[in-house]
């Protein structure tokens, strides 16, 4: 195959998030820094200066002018998730690839009218869930799938909690209604569901159950909660998210024979590194006076950060798409969906007094 | 002060956790392993044999005759948890010190009973619950207290599990409907809820929660479920109990300002020193590439295991009131019954299609 030719991305809008991505793409190989639009075309300025665009880089005083650009290839979108249905479907008509930020939409209703808008016009879908593409991710699926050494996964218990200041519990784009009115499910608790569904080999839960005590900010968007999800034959989740507490990002994975657990699952710790610890056929000593078990810990070493992973998986699968045409990859809209579908029940369930709600995909 | 006697203890049973704590009140410098009942006199006599016992010991053919021994100061009883109440109950009247295994009975209604006799008859109550004595336990908590390190305290996910194999889930004790109706709830549960309440300061939740998919076995005898406990201002705890997972014994404790974990809370993996992880204030560094974290293992080292901590902590609180009279700590008698309370709640919820069930102690 030719050396493709680097996907030009085109970012609508200038969140926080975005400074991340576009250093990403400006380290992917196979993707370049083409084009940003904000409301103001300062702003725009300002933010391409700020995050090393190349001088050519196009920058635009609106998000339309960005999907008008017949050289942008791709979109990435990290606009409030109220609005990613018009930017999403927009940039799908206009024949751009969609990298699109979590939450992907405030509903899985949403999320297929945008999914439809993809696929009908043959356009790539991913969600930036960005642990998915770091190689400890992979690794971790190899001791999950191994039967000797973890045997059945039998419960999942996560947490994603950081600790917000009073400013952004009332004013951060993450906690307003009218733009992110999942609040904290969609935000950290989107990680744990897709954790979750990770570990369960993306089956969906038979049934999701709010827990006790959900929080609510003064505008009535969630900044605490958690639930539990349910598979059969006694196959149990728990998550735990929340703007209250201080930062843990921790899932454990029990199985019949071994366990895993790590601490830094949503943004490893350092760059270049990143740990995962496994127990594996662990058993009493005699009398019970201690524990007999095989605990590792596990180093995964990667060239470059999950994000940059991210955006070269990307514009790898883009590239496959310019290169010989034939349909997008079905994979990632998939576990959007998904876990979509899971948050819709969480907040059903929360909705319906902690109603055991039952998921049909 | 003088030196005190040391308390001798009667055996009411030969069971498995006799043999761990036989060799605890044997190690134990203010305890006597003194007489050990069975319902055939060969079997206790080879258990005293077997478990180190002084050839003074006695050797009874039934636990009535331990009881009715006037040296007898306190009794142990790790008999099935049906048969606590009567046992218990006896040694209380006989004037018997009480050193009752875990789950202490199969519902409060039958604990009430028991600590109405220790009470009645002036004589202390306490559990088996081992890891309460360890001194990692007090070190721990002087974390969870620290304003500056750990906060308030938020949520609790805690995990125990043991595979157990099919002769277990059909035969042992602990599954059978008779012996030990509460199962994996009062066996490894009662450790969880423990870890919950210890917390949470022993404040009792407001509601608790089943969590879907609990696994009984052919007798109806509960082995996996879990359940969430609600306080207020969202506070939550979630934990899974089972014997069909591999071994694992996790605590995570979440703040908001730090956190603490450890992998080994019922017994730890070696017996002279045991280890828990702290995490305090930390956060994203900029452009959230990594966490910045204080992350700490600390490790507590002990003279003696946790155990044999328990029996001289039971012996010397016998001891305060066999030198002054008085009556006895209730410090222990609470904690079994707030345990048995949320316990009860959960079982009550399972049977309730997983309704939340409100707590009032």
């Amino acid at each position: 195959m030719a050396e493709q030719n680097p996907v030009k991305f085109g970012i609508l809008g200038c969140a926080e998030i975005a400074r991340k991505v576009s250093r990403a793409i400006r380290l992917s190989p196979n993707s370049t820094l083409y084009a940003v639009g904000s409301r103001s075309v300062e702003k725009a300025a300002k933010f391409a200066k700020d995050n090393g665009f190349p001088d050519s880089a196009k920058v635009y005083g609106g998000y339309e002018a960005v999907l008008d650009d017949p050289d942008v290839d791709a979109v990435y979108i990290p606009l409030p998730t109220s609005m990613h249905v018009k930017w999403a479907v927009l940039a799908a008509q206009k024949k751009k690839h969609v990298l699109l930020e979590k939450p992907v939409a405030l509903n899985v209703k949403e999320l297929d009218v945008i999914l439809e808008a993809c696929e009908s016009n043959g356009v790539l879908f991913m969600d930036g869930t960005m642990w998915m593409h770091h190689p400890r991710t992979a690794k971790m699926k190899e001791f999950l799938n191994d039967p000797q050494r973890f045997g059945q996964l039998k419960t999942v218990q996560t947490v994603f909690t950081f600790a917000a200041d009073p400013e952004f519990l009332e004013n951060d784009v993450r906690v307003k209604p009218e733009l992110d009115a999942l609040g904290v499910l969609g935000d950290a608790g989107w990680y744990n569901v897709r954790a979750c569904l990770w570990a369960f080999d993306y089956e969906l839960p038979k049934k999701v159950t709010a827990l006790p005590g959900p929080v609510f900010n003064k505008s009535g968007v969630l900044v605490s909660c958690g639930a539990s999800l349910y598979w059969e034959d006694g196959k149990v989740a728990t998550f735990h998210c929340s703007f209250l507490s201080t930062l843990t990002t921790d899932v454990t994975a029990v199985g019949t024979k071994g366990y895993l657990r790590l601490h830094d699952f949503v943004i490893p710790d350092e760059e270049d590194k990143a740990s995962f610890f496994t127990c594996e056929n662990p058993g009493f000593a005699e009398l019970q006076r201690g524990v007999v078990a095989d605990r590792n810990e596990h180093v995964v070493a990667t060239d470059l950060p999950q994000e940059v992973k991210m955006v070269m998986e990307f514009s790898r699968l883009v590239g496959i798409i310019k290169a010989e045409g034939g349909k997008p990859e079905k994979k990632w809209p998939t576990l959007s969906r998904k876990t979509q579908l899971v948050l819709d029940a969480v907040k059903t369930s929360i909705e319906k007094g902690f109603e055991s709600v039952e998921l049909i995909s």
